[in-house]
């Protein structure tokens, strides 16, 4: 057990290794060298350009303004000062929403540690239970002494713990509330105001059928021209363009070799050719010209592109079960996303489109069938990983120890009898199958989210996200508290009564307080500074620039900013929300830590948010009935604790109170689905309708159809950059809008209502014309 | 423990009884007299008139044909007899789906049944646990010997039940599939064949918000015009008509007595004018000349009623915030009740109409926070009634008993001490309490179910259904194999680990087989039998029709033909499903039981759907996703029993595979909902564009509008008969749709946009003329 002195040596050795980041932090950024790592966002928006000043040679590297460095911390205020408007528009709503995540901890938090400390570290301190216990030999600490573990068995004072309950349950709910309505007029505000974009008037539609008659593309266009008659506008299908898109990274790279190599003799004096041998990455084989070899090569490709592409637009295989189909208004999108359009709900399945940066594009065409087996699959799996992940961790250990090498490989062993080789791996190769578990668990969350099916990828980083607070909350909360892997816990639990679970784990939560102290140190102070300090991106920026790149868009490339990471930082966040609520009224000592983390985090990441990460997409803050629903869940865990910690304290007669609390948070939950999640999943007509009217005001003579035509082509045609090729892929599509149906059948097609339509009079003419 | 010979004696009672109700309903029916008893239906179809043969007096009551009495059976086959599309024209699709319940119930019991006795009576019969067991004093019955009890621990023999549990799963989610595939189709089989009904072009608008500058119903009329520009046609506001309701139905009865007496001086041969007292229900005050009386009584009530009629078309407060808006097409109403209309999630809820029969007026108006509110007081409601009804009813019986009684009103001693009366208090009273809870409690459901705010009653008659199920399966399933209160089992069961309840309740279930063959053989069997002679409604009808019935009319109303009566019905055959699924492996003795009870009620329901029930409302199946969830259910529920069970059997290598199949059943059900829950929920675009266009061509000068003016006025305005005043009704309603806006601020209704619309011009002409 920690005394508060050992705390107090522990936060100053953190206070001091975050200070410590934040100074090398300040020192490196300001020198000009650094410049694309700590402000690439900035670059990136073509805000800022690389800076040469006229001055010495050295001073392109170093910075020698000696003032500057005196206001080292400078940067703290001015990532306050920007206002979040400004901020939605600099850097997007998923920012600065993710931004709120982190006041909220602030908002909940801090009248919360002012209350625990005004009532219940006094009622708890004045407590002589542990200094009788003390007299036994018991030990604790002071800590303990500010904890509800100070206060006897059967004591009133306990009835002030459950009231601080019921109010902090009481404030997180209004903090939730108030912030849910933020969040959902932000959302509103951001979708009504922004510009124009594709995803608003476009529909993603899976699950096409296949047909006999038709292809894919006349499909969709038929049956949207016939259910929806005055709204559809245009559509475009699907291409399954892996094979394409290999080629074209191909080319690209081939293509900067061949700027390399160019630059290269352009600047070398010699004017010799550069040569190059053939073989694998030019280490062997006949040398040649390079310049020549790379435009042959180049040439090649562009052939085989150019055949791809012709296969891929016209090979009918090559077509995925699925289109984005825009429409006339957005009124008429809204329509579509939310209704459903088939008899049969797993065919024609559709949803509002993700932003064309944010498809993932594999993901396009799962039937419905196989998503629901994919999703048991996936499911059953993550149960195992949960579980049983130390099995195979644990196989691999065995196998990394000495004994294990010296079976599996016998002639290494006079290496490894080497004393030091010894020593590394008895220290440090067992640990390392752990540590690399845990690093690329987020990568494997990812991917089974992948697999799972999801059409975009702010959806996949939800879903890993919520798999990932799953995982740390079995794992590393409930795995601190109780001893043993999770699958022993869940092997004790399963043969452990209803009310007997809580109390095992109420139990052991006040004595586990300094550990998750220590924790929120490390892992939350330190890891946060040192994040700002961005080492990876650092180290391989400069890596990159030495060695590998080539020409100016290289180094544009060799920027890596990276972005939010929702999928890793938010169920980062929701641990600490989760440790705060349970300690608020179990040992409030531990709040304060989680303030300044969360303190912190919002202004280093506030930092980061403005001058480096680079969002992928906007999902235009979808994210936050996850984060709501997560921070309730914390809630009835929280409650659901103190409610066994507080029977094994045979304070029988509470029980009743504590009941109810968390039936009245399932109930405020329910009311906020009701009330807010409608405006993250549908989009209201009003709204629609709204929009539509001021569209049409600001901009009547609008060519929707070309602006919306080529949006949402897979990005690789756009980026092989032969235009007329893309007109020719956009045309054979759009052409079949006056082709007639081939449908012998008129079964799944009926024609449309005389009353409405109209909007493509060729097409329904020979629609009409048809008996 | 009853022994077969014991079981074969109960099943003859049953089955003679059963006999004797099937012998005297056949005696019943055939008599004139009863007819209206037992075929309503064709009355009120106006296929059948009263039976006056024209031969004796006598015959007219007694029917006198000997032959008829010959084929007292006949009836069973003429059930049977008609098709199922001429079932649901003659009955309606609910009543038509309600049977396939029951058939479900014998496509998965035939089956299982057969198999289970080929394989498993065998496996079970061939071993000496049993009679090893009697040696040692240990009684069984021949039953035991038949059932898994048999098995000796840790047999190898267990693995045969275990692939017999796998086989029923896989069976009856084929059966469930198949079945879900069927009804719906048949619903939208129904929906789009079936003739033109109001509903399928209106729209429920719950939440209308309030507005100080218009009134609900220009709000309304604004809001849709604005929003759904192209196809809203008109709309209705629902009036708070209670009070009118009240005076109309007052002068209804008014009247018949005023037919009455009329009836009675055009029939008296002495010309004296009936005579009436004016008090309490015409037994003392001064005599008045009846006819005159009622006259006047009449007259004044029609003054009141159209005064009431008045204030409530004409005061905005007896106009609740809802309104059925109706569509100029079955797309566009599809399209509103899909769609989310304002920001705000909680107002303008647009649901399907129901059908204005199916409409349950009172509860048109209950705002969004109300509703949360109401559900969780009734949700906690509801679990207290579940597991401490015992309490109030132990109180009342304390009251009741003997001792209870003198205590409470010492004055009564002498009479309840007398010796016949005692015996009667002791031996009845007590029990009476329980049971007329018991009679009550579907009434007390259906009473929580309209506190919810449910709109229609076919939703009503789901939810308590879905509640009688979940109150039958904790007190009678659970209640019978474990001795106890509900509340005192809740209580253990908290108190026990999550592997243990399966186990608690898996080793009473063999034993308790007996008993519930006996409970289905007196509930099912002869229940069923009870059904068909319809004691109650016969012994009512001949009531009524000797004392009370003045007019031909009221003969009409004095038939009681009842309705299926979902909301109590549907729970017992889950209760019937569920024990067959549990007993299916452990004693396959009860399986031929339950057949028979499926068989038998399939019969006498097809033959009162098809002569007496009357359906109120027309809910086109909705409630199959119900039936669905509870099999699962159930199935889940099984599973679980059996794998506690065969844990005790000390099988524990057989877990792994027992724990698959609730995972499997939980991923087929969710298959499911995904699925074809759709179909029951919405209206797909696709069917709807489809029959717009028929009826197009069917009909194309239809007058749409007057034909949804008045289809969703309250019963009460068209129950008064006086036309006119409807009208006028009706045109204050829909006089302002060329009534300009009052609205000041545009904030909340948009000008419509110029490219849509076009509907009313009149209406935007005065929109677009405002600036």
């Amino acid at each position: 057990m920690a005394t508060l002195g050992d705390l107090g040596v522990g936060a100053g050795i953190n206070i001091l290794s975050a200070l410590i980041f934040f100074l090398v932090f300040a020192f490196l950024r300001l020198q000009p060298l650094n410049d694309r790592v700590y402000f690439p966002k900035w670059y990136f928006k073509g805000l800022r350009e690389s800076p040469i000043p006229s001055g010495a040679f050295v001073r392109k590297f170093v910075n020698l303004d000696f003032r500057s460095y005196l206001r080292f911390l400078d940067w703290m205020p001015a990532a306050l000062r920007m206002p979040e408007p400004e901020l939605i528009d600099h850097a997007g709503l998923d920012s600065a929403v993710y931004l709120r995540i982190y006041l909220i901890g602030l908002k909940i938090f801090v009248p919360i540690a002012f209350l625990a400390w005004a009532v219940l570290v006094p009622v708890n301190y004045t407590n002589i239970t542990l200094d009788l216990e003390k007299i036994k030999n018991v030990t604790s600490s002071d800590i303990d002494k500010l904890s509800i573990s100070n206060i006897p068995d059967k004591s009133p004072r306990l009835f002030s713990h459950i009231v601080m309950a019921y109010v902090f349950t009481v404030w997180t709910c209004y903090v939730l509330l108030k912030e849910y309505e933020i969040v959902a007029n932000m959302r509103l505000h951001f979708l009504a105001t922004e510009e124009r974009r594709p995803d608003q008037y476009t529909v993603l539609v899976r699950n096409v059928p296949p047909d006999s008659d038709e292809s894919t593309s006349e499909l969709v266009e038929h049956f949207f021209l016939v259910n929806h008659p005055d709204h559809y506008l245009t559509h475009q299908v699907v291409y399954n363009a892996n094979s394409l898109a290999k080629l074209v990274k191909k080319k690209k790279k081939m293509l900067n070799w061949l700027v390399y190599y160019q630059n290269k003799l352009s600047r070398s004096k010699t004017a010799t050719r550069p040569l190059r041998k053939t073989g694998f990455l030019g280490l062997w084989g006949k040398k040649v010209d390079a310049i020549e070899h790379y435009k042959t090569e180049i040439e090649k490709l562009t052939d085989q592109i150019a055949k791809e592409k012709e296969r891929v637009a016209h090979d009918p295989k090559s077509i995925m079960p699925a289109a984005f189909v825009s429409f006339k208004t957005q009124w008429g999108a809204a329509v579509c996303a939310q209704t459903q359009q088939s008899r049969n709900p797993t065919i024609w399945l559709t949803e509002w489109a993700p932003e064309p940066r944010d498809v993932y594009w594999p993901n396009m065409a799962v039937p419905y069938v196989q998503l629901t087996v994919k999703r048991l699959i996936m499911g059953v799996a993550f149960f195992f990983l949960t579980f049983f992940f130390m099995i195979p961790i644990a196989i691999v250990q065995s196998f990394a120890s000495l004994e294990g090498i010296e079976k599996a490989a016998p002639f290494l062993k006079p290496i490894v009898e080497a004393k030091f080789i010894k020593s590394v791996i008895a220290g440090f190769l067992p640990g390392i199958a752990l540590k690399l578990f845990l690093i690329f668990l987020p990568t494997i969350l990812m991917i089974m989210a992948k697999f799972e099916g999801y059409p975009s990828k702010s959806s996949l980083e939800r879903r890993a996200a919520s798999r990932y607070y799953l995982f740390s909350l079995v794992n590393v909360f409930l795995g601190s508290i109780i001893t043993g892997t999770a699958f022993e816990q869940l092997e004790s639990f399963i043969h452990q009564s209803a009310t007997d679970i809580p109390k095992t784990i109420g139990v052991a939560i006040p004595m586990k307080a300094t550990f998750f102290i220590t924790y929120i140190m490390v892992d939350g102070w330190a890891g946060i500074a040192a994040e700002i300090l961005m080492l990876k991106p650092l180290i391989i920026y400069h890596l990159k620039n030495s060695f590998l790149v080539k020409t100016d868009k290289d180094r544009e490339e060799a920027m890596d900013p990276g972005s939010i990471g929702f999928n890793t930082g938010e169920p980062r966040i929701q641990l600490y929300v989760l440790l705060g609520l349970v300690y608020a009224t179990v040992t409030p000592t531990l709040l304060p830590f989680i303030i300044i983390f969360f303190g912190l985090a919002y202004v280093v990441f506030r930092h980061q948010i403005i001058n480096v990460y680079k969002q992928e997409y906007e999902s235009a803050a979808a994210f936050w009935p996850d984060v709501h629903g997560r921070i309730i869940t914390a809630l009835i865990i929280s409650q659901l604790l103190l409610f066994g910690l507080l029977s094994t304290k045979k304070a029988a007669q509470s029980t009743p109170f504590l009941i109810a609390l968390p039936v009245l948070t399932l109930w405020f939950h329910r009311y906020c689905k009701g009330r807010f999640e409608p405006a993250f999943k549908t989009f209201p007509l009003q709204e629609a309708m709204m929009k539509d009217t001021l569209e049409q005001a600001r901009d009547p003579n609008l060519n929707l159809k070309g602006y919306l035509q080529s949006a949402y082509i897979h990005p690789v045609f756009k980026e092989c950059g032969d235009e007329e090729d893309n007109e020719s892929l956009e045309k054979s599509e759009t052409e079949s809008v006056i082709v007639a149906t081939k449908r012998q059948s008129r079964r799944n097609t009926p024609a449309p209502s005389r009353m409405t339509g109209g909007s493509s009079p060729s097409m329904r003419d020979v629609e009409l014309a048809q008996p």
